[in-house]
This record gives structure tokens, sequence and C-alpha cells, in this order.
């Protein structure tokens, strides 16, 4: 099943995707929801966000490529993280498929891409084992987790190097039943392939950050886990676009603009 | 006025509190709101949470006696931050006032309240002065931002360090029409005074916060910002009650309990 959200007049709303057709939904599918009779062109709807997490989670660094590339620009050993120790992201900074990353005009030149698998809970969940964890998985999306290097290297905290608003892409819809284990990651800058890696490269996979994570805190229906990138970002520049595709998810595209 | 967020029947409500008296609303005081004819006698109802924040912001370290109470632990030299960056906590471990700090197992004996102050978020602000930045709040709140010193210290983030479930005590309300500089925190461990200090004594002020967030990133109503604390707090273990007090707002109290 393929799940978005849309601007319905005035509210936002869930819809279901079946071919180029979205079927509006009364409430939520993280809660109770029914199909209405209203459908829409999906060409001609206003994608929002898929989902506002009530806990917007990110991996961090998750890949050995990312790591290695990112510790060596800094004359460093790579470093991997020896627990799947979850990070966070910010509400503020997310917007939907087709809207403008805006990088503010202080930023350096260092504005990269990471395009990410995001898994979305479907069910509360306390203590759980990593066979069970997928269980809890309500279906997935993509994210592009846009960063400022030398705010992120320098500040004392993610804030503005990663949660500057419009530096957390995410959509365009989240599909269900799908083993992340199968999927693979493509970014392409102004049409040019610039990553391509398998979901499954990971340090850590979606059952073992959900699993651990479930130990010590209760996952809610909404919140998103975002998986982390591989690959040695480029930077990218005012009129450039971005795009992240995910095989059976589709593609989360964003133009870039810096501010004059 | 004092806001509260309490259980009504199945569904959370917002009240308005006046002597001992909560009037129900219908709506929220951070969208519209009026006022119900139901009332009820703010003994009788459970208390929630006052607000679940959107963004959850907290200024981590803003206060000098903490910081180099912390660094003379490590054998340090104390580091003032030199910029207000603000850092996040997680609103899963958010408890409304009276429910219990459950600590796990397998956590240290290094189990510490912090008694802040909260700024709560009551307009859409975005690139605000510090002179405008206080008419976007809303009210004022109290928080224990509970730490496990060992997480804190050895995990790659904070993730279960401070946002354990039950880690982030908030409420009881909240009260508008503050001057934050003229808030004294108070903190009380089974009644004895553990901690004492003055909000104006914080390195960045509410207003500097909001000011500069503001300058990269959207605030919107309801989003959270903790302060921080002072002083060089305490352990708490099974059976303990944690008091936070501050002037003009009221008592945050929690029992602490241990898993067994």
């Amino acid at each position: 099943m393929k799940w978005c959200r849309f601007q319905d007049g005035d509210t936002a709303t869930y819809g279901i995707i079946e071919g180029d057709t979205v079927i509006a939904v009364n409430g939520s599918p993280f809660d109770v929801w029914t199909r209405t009779p209203k459908t829409y062109t999906l060409a001609a709807v206003k994608l929002l966000v898929p989902v506002i997490p009530p806990t917007f989670y990110a991996a961090g660094i998750n890949f050995r490529e990312h790591v290695t590339a990112a510790a060596k620009k800094r004359g460093e050993e790579p470093k991997f993280p020896p627990y799947a120790d979850v990070g966070y992201r910010a509400n503020n900074a997310l917007i939907a498929n087709d809207e403008a990353i805006v990088i503010p005009k202080d930023a350096s030149e260092l504005v990269q891409y990471e395009g990410e698998l995001v898994a979305v809970i479907g069910k509360k969940c306390r203590r759980v084992s990593e066979a069970e964890a997928l269980d809890y998985v309500f279906g997935y999306t993509i994210g592009n987790d846009v960063s400022e290097r030398v705010w992120q290297r320098n500040d004392r905290t993610l804030w503005r190097g990663k949660n500057t608003d419009t530096f957390k892409p995410m959509g365009p819809w989240i599909v269900t039943d799908l083993d992340p284990d199968a999927l693979h990651v493509t970014v392409r800058l102004n049409n040019r392939v610039v990553a391509q890696y398998d979901v499954k490269g990971a340090i850590f996979s979606v059952s073992q950050f959900i699993s651990r994570m479930s130990q010590y805190l209760t996952l809610y229906p909404g919140d998103v886990l975002w998986m982390g990138t591989d690959g040695d970002p480029e930077n990218m520049k005012d009129g450039d676009v971005v795009e992240v595709e995910i095989n059976d998810i589709g593609v989360l595209r964003n133009p870039v603009v810096r501010e004059r």
C-alpha cells in the first residue's frame, strides 16, 4: 500500500495512492481510518510531508564508506560506532517533495545531500526483539539529511548544521510491506548519479536500531527513523536539483535555492 | 493566566486554572479556544504534560556553576559555550507532575535531577530580535532534565542518558505573563533543598536563545525550550521524591522508582 498526506482545501489529509489516483481517507493510518468517496489525480495534488513525527530519530553515522570519507577529510582514522546509539533531527526542518531546500546567506559552500531510507513506526512498541522489530514498522519513505558541514563540525550541537529550516526533505509517500534489506538508494544531482548503495550494507539494521532503542524508550506510531547514508557527498548550490531514489518507493526530488 | 492539560474522560483537554477550579476549554491555547461550562476541582483532575511540543529544544549547558562542577569531575577545565547553540530532547521521555521517574535496571547509580525553567512558544516566529523574542513566548512551566551520567558520557548521543522513558518530567501547568529574569529555581530531594539559583544567572537568556535560534529555524506554537540548570546535582534513588519549584509557577513533583 502507498500512503500520502496532501493538502485538501484548508486541511492536511491522508490518502491512499492507487496508480495515478489519490483516495482521501478520514482519520489516519496511524490510528483508525476509512476510505472516503473523494478521489484526486496524483499529479494534481499538493503532497505534504507524509507524516509529522512525534519524535524524529536519526541513525547518524551508519555506513562505513561515509564514516571513512568524513574521517579522511579531518585527517583522522575512521571510528565506526560500536552500538546503535540513535540521534535526533527536528520537525521544523521538514519539507515535502518538490519544495525548495533553502541555503541561508551565511552558510558555507559545504551544503551537502545525504540520501537515506526512512522507517516509519506503525505501532507503539517497547522492549521488542530484533526478530519482532519489523512488525512495528508501518512502512518506508525517503529522506535527504541536508547538512552544512562547517556548522556541523564547529557548533556545539547539530542545530543549524542539520536542522536549519528546509534541511530535511522527506517523502514523497510511505510504502508498506517492503523488505528494507532489498532496498537500494541512488542519489542524483542534476541528473548525474552521485551516490549508490544498498541499505543492507548499513552497520546497524532497522531491526537492530528498533530493538535497541525500544529497550529504553517507547516508539510511537508516526515516529520516524532515518537510517543514515553511505558515500562521500558533494556540495549543492543554487539552481541544483537533488533526487533520492529508492526502488519500490519512488523519488524524492527537491530544488536548491541560495538566499540572496 | 494558568493553563493546564488534563484527562477528561477519554480525551486530553486544555483547561484554565482559576484558584482551585479547572475550566475546560474547547480547542487549544496555541490556536483558537473557548471556555466551556464544564468545571472541575483542580485536586480531582489527572494533570497531563501541559503541552506535547512539535519540537523539544534544550539549552543544555547554560549555567557556570553546573559547567564547572561537571568539568571538575572529569578532571578538566570548564569550557563555557561561546554561542547559544540549542540542543534537543525527545517527547517519548515526557511525564506529567506526580508520575514516576523510572530508573532502568541496568542504569548506574548516577541518575540525577536537573531543575529547569521551560519557555513555551506561543506564536510562529522566524528572525526575531532579542528585544522582540519574549513576545513569542506563551508562558513558562517547569522541567526536570533527568540524566544518567554514565550513559550521557559514554554513548555516542544523549539518547538514553537523557531520553529514557520518564526522564523528562514537565509541568504541572503553564503560567503566562511572567518575567523570566525574576524567576528563581529551587530543587528539593526528599524535602531537603539541594539546588537554588536565579534564572537571570544563565549564560544565555530566553531572549538570546529564541533570537539566535530563529535566525535559522522557525519556532512553532507549543515548541518548548528548556533553559538548562545550575549547581552540582546529586543522585536519586528508589523511593526518593524530587521537587522543582519556581516562584510564580508552582512545584513539579515526581517520585522515583528503580525497576527490579
